[in-house]
């Protein structure tokens, strides 16, 4: 079945609402006998140019301690509690410890990346995070991970832990889901899901999710943020029938169609 | 390649660090001169049982403001607010939603379940959570939605706005993922993806999760809650060669296998 289908209509109603649910926690907290700097603080919160390399040795060494998608989002917001202190200090950061394997396990979307667009999210706002979780999932399901620099890192910075790995397998997810990008890994690689290694290369990906959510974010912040990933060309192909209107991805999708509907012209 | 696979291993690891990174968090307060409420509640934060119906209207209405994931925190989380107070009226709530359209229109994890999941989290903490998070993921992939009671609701409760579009074609998902379940409700309904129908649709299930959430947590506190999901009679079979020792679900994912893997023995 073809249809059209436009997403712009959506997020334009959306917005229209925006502002009323901002008065209605107003309302809330004036129910409340005493206010927290967080309570005060005017969302998004605000943002402070991060070190890249202590970004990364922070996701990574969080992987270990509460997982994926607790790792994505602390990696930036730890670092903010040390340069900014409140409002970040007063966020239960622990929470976001649920979005691990893809939210408990059920391998839906790569927790590192469900972390740090909830931290783009936080920084950046409603109308200007778009554009970065855009291209924060474009990168990730179009690049080979982890990175040289995830284990050059290991090699050669303060930060030792697991460095007896040395050098992982590499692959590309396309797809922003933990399950194939997992999956996708261990046949590259030919290690179990239960294994050090595929922890370990988690654990990099979480450091590189991390330092390219801040390396976005710097740029954001300096106004000298571009877009430079667009759809796969497979994916091109299918919109060429099935999909209009959209800049990148499907209908209600921006993932790319082939890896779970497969080519249907082969 | 046929691996077996146990997924209790990364959790067993994961939980081994949880300590290390709530001293973290301390450690960082100290360079801070102010302390909020939020700074010293200690996740998870505490629960009140909730008015299923307040949480209906809550979610519904959040749903128009800042999209389903937005709305499946918030319909609990606003509620905990009026109830509770601080530390719930420090959180910025405005920061969930990202979570729309399976995180700014991607596609991947159902807003609703993503941000109802976070709260999940955030009132029951990281060991607890997940029984009531497979659950509910469970629930809402073998679900015919939106249910009778979120158009009864509409037609007979004091929330009435967009009660016009009257009762609602049904679908079942079978999966967390939102292209697929919305793609599927499009299908059987023949209404478009932009159409304000498919929009009361998503609002429509932000409260049937929202309320399927708090009956969930409300259980939870009463020590009555039980789990009576498991997976469904397709994945079993695809089980029963390619997984082992999962109790739902397979290899780094709980999903059904057919949706996207389709049915090799066909």
């Amino acid at each position: 079945m073809d249809r059209p289908i436009s997403r712009k209509s959506f997020f334009k109603n959306a917005a229209k609402y925006g502002a009323g649910a901002v008065a209605g926690v107003a309302g809330v907290n004036i129910l409340t006998s005493k206010k927290s700097s967080a309570e005060t603080s005017t969302y998004p919160w605000p943002y402070s140019k991060l070190d890249t390399e202590e970004v990364r040795i922070v996701a990574h060494d969080a992987y270990y301690k509460m997982g994926c998608c607790y790792a994505g989002f602390v990696g930036l917001i730890i670092p903010l509690q040390k340069k900014i202190g409140e409002p970040y200090t007063s966020f239960p950061i622990e929470m976001m410890s649920y979005g691990g394997g893809g939210i408990k396990g059920w391998g839906t979307i790569c927790g590192t990346l469900n972390g740090a667009s909830a931290a783009v999210s936080l920084t950046t706002g409603r109308k200007e995070s778009g554009k970065i979780i855009h291209e924060l999932m474009n990168w990730y399901s179009q690049s080979m991970l982890p990175s040289d620099e995830s284990y050059a890192y290991h090699k050669d910075g303060k930060y030792e832990v697991r460095k007896e790995f040395g050098e992982l397998s590499k692959s590309i997810s396309n797809s922003p889901l933990c399950h194939p990008s997992v999956t996708r890994w261990c046949n590259e690689s030919g290690f179990t899901i239960e294994s050090p290694q595929q922890l370990e290369r988690c654990a990099r990906i979480s450091g590189d999710v991390a330092v390219k959510t801040a390396e976005l974010l710097n740029s954001h912040i300096d106004n000298t943020f571009q877009s430079t990933f667009t759809m796969s060309e497979s994916t091109g192909e299918c919109l060429s029938c099935h999909g209009k209107e959209q800049e990148v991805g499907n209908a209600l999708s921006r993932m790319e169609c082939a890896p779970c509907h497969g080519d249907p012209h082969k």
